[in-house]
């Protein structure tokens, strides 16, 4: 058996692997809530025994992995495997799920060198791959053959795209609002789509009945602790590529705060492990419009208000991971960061002059770092930005800066080039 | 210097690199034309003295390269290299430009157990990448720092990108009916673009006059002899990530006919170092209504005929690399093989619904083998399909087939799912 224990994030009370995945138990059963415009309480964390895996692992043969196969060091993971592999998946089926391997890029922008881990080339496009790859993986060991997931998008397409490759049925539920691009995705990729007449909020409640009454394997974001867990595996893709060496920053397009909170899991683990000394300082990017984490760690409250920003992917009005989420920014002297819509789009024109196309929540990675190089007095060139999503999923927003263009006979072009 | 020079495909004359490339010769100075609607001729090849490589270079050691990071290997590509690198070019830069690595996939698909080769997670989710990248590293080489192309969209974006990737300035021409997809990310990218009221081949014509006026580099498709050479990377590719066995049959959506070209190429070269025994079948697969390669292997010549498909990457009247995309087939024992726009667009679903989402296409190479496999007694599983270009590169086509879906409130998906 894996040594891997569940603990709940507010109460701490721990649990075993065993209790919560046999029982389909999602938040901790003693303080768990899911209420509604109201953040998550009760998320659980996975732990490992760090110490026997650090006896056991050396850190330079470590630093041979290939990027983007996290399930060739399983020890990490809360996956059960034996010495012929990953159990109940075969490694053909693994092979489909293998992420992009050269993510980071260097790039001259904002009058400043700096790095990007892009996630844009991912399996449907979108960071979420990671967060579905590791919730498919335990719904095979578990022999469960239905996932559900409520969205507003990319993680629905995610789920769906994921799914696909390994022969899973997938249940996504979306608001009505869902850009075309990712409910388009969701649907080609075969899964059962139910669109509600109502806010992301009513979206997720509805699946989680659903999902309850049907014992549908649930993939909701935060909910499912394997969200937060799998989302860890970008900062084990950027530690092999980086050879060790991580940086001093790294900005992070913070919605729901799972990603946030996924990476502060993964550099955690590195100092537990002893591979790295100090944590990087994690800067949470979120649009004006948006900004309930900001506020959080502003004023030590909560207070729903309904989001608005064009950067959809990270729009919500009581993020799912808040308590999580504000500890990753704060634990690690990081910052929380609002930008505007207009610096959201600044910063994506920005990114595409690079040969970067990055949907609006991505880009609010690069809208933050020019904000915070502006306002303090540090030097922070030691920084990587996270693209979180292709900007091909939101074709309308790079259409609003792209709508001029003129159509020319080829002999007005003669007259007007040679 | 580098041990490599230029021959022509038709009259075979042979020149020296550095005669072509300093002096921006394209095609073969004695027999090149560009006729309108025609196929070119003259179109040059790339030849390396093979036995001296061969001497040098083991199989084994070649066999643990990377795949996507071409310029690891130099002495099989037209570009000038030194101890220290790529002559004019920064590791840093080299490091924008690397392809997906994990291209390969197992897929249980139309009753078959095959291969995908899934070349849509690029830098600007197609194939046409491979042979940008080629040109961009030549230019930087040749100090150029403008660079134009023809397109009907994907061959333009990838430049577009690439470029905006190592600060070249781009000037791509395109047809007035590019998929607004297409349009939005060439522009995204900071090229110019110049939209003819007009074909593709009046956009190909003015690409020609207006380059050569500005000395803008040109990456037109098969007059560019380095388009056709940076496509082979594929099949080195796919030889490192096989471990050197390559399967019996290749499927390649054929348009143009530069792609299959330059597997072709590829094929030849790992033959002609002793790395293989024999080809690969190559299967070009052309939509019924751009058929031209079929015909003109059905009755040796070309007749001119209006492209209509909704494949519209691989639509060409006048294949530009036409008789080379033929020899190709002829020489590995192939075939060319039509198959109609509704079969191109169940081949989509199919791939979809396996977590593959192609532009239309790339998907023709699925609707392809189903086509073979149904009309030959062999076995062709042995075979590996090009997805050459990503399903979100063109919306429209998946929006036909998921127009439909319900918006329901909260209550009415409870009482229709509880």
């Amino acid at each position: 058996m894996k040594n891997c224990w569940y603990q709940c994030f507010n109460c701490r009370e721990k649990y075993s692997s065993k209790f919560i995945e046999e029982n389909l138990i999602y938040l901790c059963p003693k303080c768990g809530s899911t209420d509604k415009n109201q953040p998550l309480n009760g998320v659980l964390e996975i732990f490992y025994n760090y110490s026997s895996i650090k006896e056991k692992v050396d850190l330079n043969v470590f630093l041979q992995q290939q990027p983007g196969k996290f399930w060739n060091y399983p020890y990490l993971w809360p996956i059960i495997s034996n010495e012929n592999g990953i159990h109940n998946i075969e490694n053909s089926d693994l092979n489909k799920l293998c992420l992009n391997s050269n993510n980071i890029i260097d790039l001259d922008i904002a009058q400043s060198k700096i790095k990007i881990f892009d996630d844009s080339k991912n399996i449907t496009l979108s960071y979420k791959d990671r967060a579905s790859i590791l919730v498919a993986i335990k719904a095979k060991q578990l022999g469960i053959s239905e996932i559900s997931a409520a969205s507003t998008g990319n993680a629905g397409s995610s789920l769906a795209g994921i799914c696909a490759r390994l022969g899973i049925k997938s249940h996504i539920f979306v608001p009505k609002n869902i850009p075309d691009g990712k409910r388009i995705q969701i649907q080609s990729f075969g899964a059962n789509i139910y669109i509600v007449d109502g806010d992301y909020d009513e979206a997720f409640d509805l699946c989680l009945e659903v999902s309850n009454d049907k014992k549908w394997y649930n993939r909701n974001t935060a909910f499912n602790p394997l969200t937060i867990e799998g989302k860890k595996s970008s900062v084990y893709d950027m530690f092999i590529e980086l050879n060790g060496k991580l940086p001093n920053y790294i900005f992070v397009p913070v919605g729901d705060g799972v990603i946030i909170s996924g990476i502060y899991k993964g550099l955690k683990e590195l100092l537990e492990l002893g591979w790295i000394n100090e944590l990087p300082k994690l800067i949470g990017v979120q649009a004006e419009g948006s900004d309930a984490v900001v506020r959080y760690i502003e004023s030590d409250t909560f207070k729903y208000s309904e989001a608005a920003t064009l950067a959809d992917s990270i729009s919500a009005g009581a993020p799912r991971n808040l308590y999580m989420a504000a500890e990753s920014i704060k634990k690690t002297q990081g910052r929380a960061i609002r930008v505007s819509d207009d610096e959201i789009i600044t910063a994506q024109q920005m990114l595409a002059k690079k040969g970067v196309l990055a949907e609006p929540a991505a880009s609010a990675s690069l809208a933050g770092f020019i904000k915070l190089k502006k306002s303090i007095p540090e030097n922070i060139e030691d920084s990587i930005l996270m693209i979180t999503g292709n900007g091909l999923k939101d074709l309308s927003s790079l259409e609003q800066w792209n709508k001029s263009f003129e159509v020319k006979t080829y002999q007005e072009w003669c007259k007007e080039l040679l």
